[in-house]
């Protein structure tokens, strides 16, 4: 116990200091290292597991709809990227420029793909002729650069892994039910794998992606009251068509431009099932993308019998989840918190009495509670607590959310609660840049989130100007 | 039969033009287009399928050995690629540079990954410090930028796709069985799941990795002649790790230097199936990697219960294969010839006579023998035929080893080979990288391949200066 004290007290706690709390997860989980390389961060292998669940998952289900991966160059010419003037204006100031290559200095200076339309649109000319080649349901699972001056492991770093999916439709109807196609698979893989529910929505005009006609947004809430753009899908309409001279014979023989959207999530992602999840005893992971979903740790091990029981119960469990034993020569209070750390759903223990009695000992990384389970039908007792952990977990995020949002109905209203609580504001808004500009600086960065598809009518007026509303935003701080 | 008979026309016939031949497949069986980057490549979704094949297969080789998955930051800092002397000579002539970063000129330069070893020791010195944490077991899959004059889709690209495993280990024993188990499993990968045999062999002091003590290779031979580096493992020593000052306490507490690996194998393998299988139809794709490993074409579709049988023929065979249903409105013929061209091992034809007698056409892409098979047990007699295919591979690949492997007793000998014929010539030497450089420029490009595991003991004297032998070493051309 003196142990299990020892480690947990090395986290800092959740109220003490967020920020640190999150360092302290990141670093002693051991999902993360700092590297050499300014604002870039090394993924280690607990890290790097969770990513390619995430991965696995989500591949198949972009499959499922129809999309298949590619993979384009990381480097962009300078002239490609500045073929949409929105787009380039959008991204210039966070390139990573290569200059030299092969000790020359080169005639046209290299962009490090900070994202990809520019070389997908160039090759899609190359391809799409008639309406025979639509849609082009393209995906790419890749890393990408984006020059931040203050950087977070996970949530802003100069390099992060994701995917973009980029496609093409005969028709605006064809790419708009796309977009949101995307964004609603984006929206149940946070629901129903990450156990985070998310404010579903669209982007203000002033926080749409660049060269973009329509920006929507999954937002979920972290533990703070901080909020995250948890995934992008993106309209475009046929801007980038047009600048790029894409245009396909359509079925009546006339010669038109194809519709596009693009879609992503990143790495950024992990950085969200740490601040919905986490606890002040370290991550909590969602059993869906748990590099390990049950650890077994025999007690006394040294105990005749104890080893060989806890290893057959983890060959059965093993043929069904990620199992992992540990019967290292640590203390079981080390190892319990180890393993709280490292945010394993469930604990199985298992010593001499448990092994007389048929039964092992489950404890739930969420609740703690420990419950004697049969050896018997193990098997169904994990699969049913692992998806009590999971509904836990979602349960307590929505439990945050609904806590975590709050109604202005007046401009004084807003600014205390800016100022006082932390979390979404639900306010009125007359569709103007300026109040929403007006709103971020007199609350010192709370930025609207997006227009939620759920919206509802709270007034007739903006909350910043007091002209008509158009819409019902939601407002908050960003990571 | 026209229709065939044009499309295979579009090929030029490995006979006339390897190279050409070469580009006609990468482009004709969209494995990748060109793009506007110098040097980089657009990997189409038939040729990425390929590669998520290969990665799918290697990577569950590379767990079951106990490696674990990582990701390095892309960028190495000029000067982090310094501290290792002969690897920053070899690398340094072939590196993109970074010079420009969110506008600001860097104070340090950046290089684009060409190679990850001084990344991984930088990390490893901050995770290793006890036996206990021995042996490290990293691999990760990535890209990376060797800056090239002159490219080749797949086979020499300036951004490539790969894996690198890097490794750390107690002693110089357990690293070298590491480095040799890594060429084993990658020498097993190019001959039961590509059905290309390959040489297995030690790199001479000349070729070596840039700062490795040893270099291995696998050595697959083209139909044209021409050798490729199939995949390399290097055994380091401890250079890198004393240049970089990383220890461990060992069990009996005195401070030592770890020992490490590393090893890979890039998309060039892709290029190494096309020139290992492929025909003057096209693309021969070994069953275990190829997308579509059955293709089904209904014939005389519009007639009533062909697309219907073929439709559950496809159903029962999707079950177990990776199956494609072309009932398009091309013609048979048509169909024929693209997915002989896409190298799909099996085509099943299915029509309306066929149905009568409760069977289906089967062709082998490799014989282009069409056989009879009953409808009942088909799934076991496509295994079969699949299987037939991967031999039937392999088997003409190991007949072209054998038919472009030569002898040369003397000097004259060595030359009149390497002008008149094309393939590896064994050799002694006696060690001299001299002789080496001499041959290579006597024979305007034949190197010296490896040092085969398996020697054989020609005579006793070096095949160019006449001094006693210490090696037999097979030579070639290569990509």
């Amino acid at each position: 116990m003196a142990d299990n004290k020892k480690m947990v007290a090395e986290i800092t706690s959740m109220d003490q200091d967020f920020a640190q709390w999150y360092t302290d997860i990141v670093k002693k989980a051991e999902l993360v290292d700092y590297s050499g390389v300014k604002g870039c961060m090394i993924i280690r292998p607990y890290g790097y597991a969770i990513w390619e669940n995430i991965q696995h998952i989500l591949d198949a289900e972009f499959k499922k709809l129809g999309h298949e991966n590619v993979y384009m160059p990381m480097f962009i010419p300078e002239s490609l990227l500045q073929k949409e003037k929105d787009h380039v204006a959008g991204f210039a100031p966070e390139c990573a420029v290569v200059t030299i290559g092969g000790q020359n200095v080169l005639s046209e200076r290299l962009i490090v793909r900070p994202t990809s339309e520019t070389l997908f649109c160039d090759h899609y000319k190359n391809i799409i002729h008639s309406y025979r080649d639509l849609p082009k349901l393209y995906n790419q699972w890749c890393n990408v650069v984006r020059w931040e001056k203050t950087t977070r492991p996970f949530l802003r770093t100069s390099e992060f892994l994701w995917q973009e999916g980029h496609t093409m439709h005969e028709t605006e109807e064809e790419a708009r039910e796309e977009t949101l196609r995307m964004l609603n698979c984006y929206a149940d893989f946070y629901e129903k794998t990450l156990a985070i529910p998310v404010i579903k929505g669209r982007k203000t005009e002033k926080e749409k992606f660049a060269g973009a006609k329509e920006t929507y947004t999954v937002e979920p809430m972290m533990h703070n009251g901080f909020a995250l753009q948890g995934g992008t899908s993106h309209y475009f309409g046929d801007g980038f068509c047009r600048a790029f001279g894409i245009t396909f014979t359509a079925k009546d023989n006339t010669v038109k431009y194809p519709h596009q959207t693009s879609w992503g999530v990143s790495t950024r992602m992990i950085g969200a099932i740490i601040m919905s999840h986490g606890d002040d005893n370290g991550l909590v992971l969602p059993p869906a993308i748990a590099p390990i979903q049950v650890v077994i740790i025999p007690v006394a091990q040294h105990k005749p019998g104890v080893i060989e029981a806890a290893k057959a119960l983890a060959d059965k469990l093993g043929e069904r989840f990620r199992v992992k034993l540990d019967d290292s020569d640590q203390s079981s209070g080390w190892k319990y918190s180890q393993y709280e750390m490292k945010g394993v759903p469930l604990r199985l223990e298992i010593g001499p009495r448990d092994i007389e009695n048929n039964s092992c000992v489950l404890v739930s990384r969420v609740t703690r509670e420990k419950q004697f389970v049969s050896l018997d039908g193990i098997t169904d007792s994990v699969e049913a607590a692992l998806a009590t952990v999971h509904d836990e977990l979602y349960n307590r995020a929505k439990e945050n959310l609904a806590n975590r949002t709050s109604v202005a109905l007046s401009y004084d209203e807003l600014l205390t609660i800016a100022e006082e609580k932390s979390g979404f504001i639900k306010a009125m808004w007359c569709g103007d840049t300026e109040c929403e500009e007006k709103i971020k600086n007199d609350t010192n960065g709370v930025k609207s989130r997006c227009i939620p598809f759920n919206e509802e009518h709270l007034s007739d007026t903006c909350v910043c100007c007091g002209k008509p509303a158009k819409h019902m935003v939601v407002w908050g701080r960003q990571y």
